[in-house]
């Protein structure tokens, strides 16, 4: 095979190339770039200027000390799964791509413990550990291609983190490169709760703008000894609402507590995983307990009896562990599906006070009504995160405006009941408007500042995650910096 | 009764008592002062040159206000239990005690909330919501007194965090008044993971140098339908700790899973809430499992079980609610106990990986040996979360030095078995020279950096948590700087 070489004369591609080993690890043409210019928020599109594939944490390193010593953008890619855009090149950065890091490092079961690269994917860490009786818990829908580095920049959720707790409850210890090229170890030894300021809360869910992780230290969980799957058929909407309300209140913490909607349904069952779901139900819901065996039994009569308290047209119990894995694939795969009944779909991703779903629920259909936009909902009931998927088609004129506008008017009403714009997708260039809904002036800029700190020169990952700033914004920070003088 | 005024001509004093409403809202005499030259670490000792009460958020943002403006140093004082010493006015600070901000603000059970003042004292929020079945999880031995704002401070743990997390996995939203008198709200509504980045988690455990918190949204928690207590003697330390292991391999999260070694019971025995105890075993176990009624019996027989196979010499099962809450106060008041048997005592807090206890033991026993004084180790095994007691008296010529280098020895035997310097007693000024042990001078930056966005005139709570800065750590910030220009 001819060796081709660097093909290019930027100066800067060759002495990218250069720190990783060559052509095999950088992307720089345009018909190869193309691949790179969105994530799984498609709405906006930007080239970067390469993509690089460092094999280590040291060529990380060097990659971003020529950036910061260039003053070029960069950014650090994993899967490219993010629903809010984050990992996008708004700026023509160099993207770093770590999926090349990819390896197992170390199990500790003893002390519970895995150690991972970034671009190791999510559900090869229980894969991996299964069969002597482990498991990650984490499980956002795309985990089987997402990896745990991008896990962490998005702090990701997943159906059983009503009971286990999102990402950031399950990293012991992170290897970060700051913006400047510096490695730092955060919490090393997977030790919780480590002394000084909480870093490793910091840079979970900081969506790329700290810094780059390049070693993760995980949890691990023992298999629950037993678990069972409940799934409800609701003619209202209504009856499924307070039934998991009543479960809760019940005390009970179920592993999952997941709601799908009328129109939900309709893309689930006309996908790859149908399950025969009945149509002309307003709502189904999907619960599974886990735990120690000898608790279980109790649990699911308590949840079967709460069901038909609240009026459930049909209530059953997985029969085999094939019948809850074809359940689970067809509630994972449910955004994907609605591609089955419309061209294209906006997901977007809230949170508000449970007592509050019933509510909700009704606003966003008179904020479907308002724009013609059919929306579905498919979601994490039990703690209050919801997903409306805006249905639409991107090839009518002004339809994605207006499913934008209407995505952003749902987040408006889960902020209006004290709620919040994200639940597990993070804000990236997707919601950073939005982030106004939610935080003052004072409050944007006590993060802004932090932000500068780690990231003085605003190289790495650029206009994500916080508003344009006003001229207010900009007023109140010379202010505080004369304060100082 | 005659109205006194203030008795002095300091201006800052006078310009302080008008803004908390007068004299009977600060102290400034010596006398009255010596009260709070410590806090529960009594090592050190320093007068404030104030202490304020103020009544409200407003009175407090006034305060700091006014300190920022002449450049008052002052820092936020609760109960005063902490035992690193973070609320000693080192500098001479204006304290302000929040002790009369203590109001129960608002319960709100159907999403599982509260809301209370810095002052509220932790065990009083369980008391106010028991009689509805709700109850507040962090639970430090200290929770009859200390309040609810030092423990968002310390990140506060307690004997049932195994199960149940610190105080950080339980505050869903702070009121701060930042160190230039603004007011800042973050996850004001108390949603769980708010956008951006994670203020709460970096606020909790800052351990008062970042804000002062002035009202605090807490997760409660539904009663546990049922718990048992089992009690269980082992002739020999291993056998305990290989226990401890035991219980958690074989997949169970009991609530707690306390230890106390010979010395330790000793001292419980000798004090107020003597249970019986043999005096010549190597170690006891404390073990709490709670949950739905239905899986406990099995769970008691497996940890019997496990005993049984550890050589246990006597385990035995709770067979009263009275009979519990006495092992419970037993163990609670366990480090006042020590002062039954010894003048003084220091206590130490250092973490561990579980399967490094047998090791890290025989490690004090050693230190203890070296420094010819007795060493008690009352603590939570299941999180490995050492507690030495390291007993001593501070009348004898240079005994207290000699107690703070084996505590400090301590300290290094966790850190080099790969755990941290504390686990929940935070570093304050006991510690910060400790923080070297675990963290490299770019990583204590990388904090410092973060303290001086929000604390920029170092005015909060000055001298605390990280260690005095050594010459190679600022050249490496003159450098940092540097790359700015």
């Amino acid at each position: 095979m001819r060796k081709k070489g660097i093909q290019t004369n930027d100066p800067h591609v060759q002495a990218l190339a250069r720190i990783v080993g060559g052509e095999k690890s950088i992307l720089y043409k345009k018909e190869d770039l193309i691949a790179y210019d969105c994530d799984g928020f498609t709405v906006h599109r930007h080239l970067p200027k390469a993509v690089v594939f460092p094999k280590n944490t040291e060529e990380v390193a060097a990659i971003v000390k020529y950036c910061h010593e260039h003053d070029l953008p960069f950014l650090a890619r994993g899967a490219g799964t993010g629903l809010s855009g984050g990992a996008i090149p708004l700026n023509g950065e160099v993207i770093i791509s770590l999926v090349r890091m990819k390896r197992l490092i170390s199990v500790d079961l003893e002390n519970r413990r895995a150690v991972v690269e970034p671009g190791f994917v999510n559900l090869k860490l229980t894969n991996s550990i299964s069969d002597r009786g482990y498991y990650y818990a984490p499980d956002p829908s795309s985990q089987y291609c997402c990896t745990i580095g991008g896990n962490v920049a998005e702090n990701a959720g997943g159906a059983h983190c009503l009971k286990y707790g999102v990402t950031t409850n399950h990293i012991l210890g992170l290897e970060v490169v700051l913006p400047n090229g510096e490695i730092i170890e955060i919490g090393e030894n997977g030790i919780p709760d480590p002394p000084g300021y909480d870093l490793l809360g910091l840079l979970t869910g900081s969506e790329g703008t700290l810094g780059i992780v390049t070693k993760i230290t995980v949890r691990i969980l023992k298999n629950p000894e037993a678990k069972q799957t409940v799934l409800a058929y609701f003619d209202r909407v209504e009856d499924a609402s307070q039934a998991v309300s009543d479960i809760i209140a019940a005390g009970m913490v179920p592993a999952a507590l997941e709601m799908m909607d009328q129109t939900a349904i309709e893309g689930v069952e006309a996908a790859a995983f149908p399950v025969g779901h009945p149509k002309d139900i307003e709502a189904l819901l999907l619960i599974e307990v886990d735990g120690i065996s000898a608790g279980i039994p109790e649990q699911i009569e308590e949840i079967l009896r709460i069901c038909r308290n609240r009026n459930v047209r049909e209530v059953k119990v997985a029969q085999t562990e094939e019948e809850r894995a074809r359940w689970w694939a067809n509630r994972k795969t449910g955004f994907g599906a609605m591609g089955a009944i419309s061209p294209d779909y906006l997901v977007q991703d809230g949170v508000i006070p449970r007592s509050k779903l019933p509510e909700v629920l009704k606003n966003i259909q008179e904020i479907s009504k308002k724009y013609g936009l059919r929306i579905a909902n498919i979601f994490h009931a039990g703690d209050g995160n919801l997903h409306p998927l805006v249905l639409f088609d991107a090839s009518k004129p002004g339809e994605t405006e207006k499913a934008l506008a209407a995505g952003s008017e749902c987040l408006q009403a889960c902020a209006a009941v004290g709620g919040s714009i994200t639940g597990e997708h993070g804000v990236g260039i997707e919601k950073k408007e939005e982030m106004r809904f939610i935080f003052s002036d004072e409050e944007i800029l006590a993060q802004t500042d932090i932000r500068d700190v780690f990231n003085p020169k605003n190289l790495l990952n650029a206009g994500k995650l916080f508003p344009t700033p006003g001229r207010c914004v900009e007023v109140k920070k010379e202010k505080k910096q004369k304060q100082l003088l």
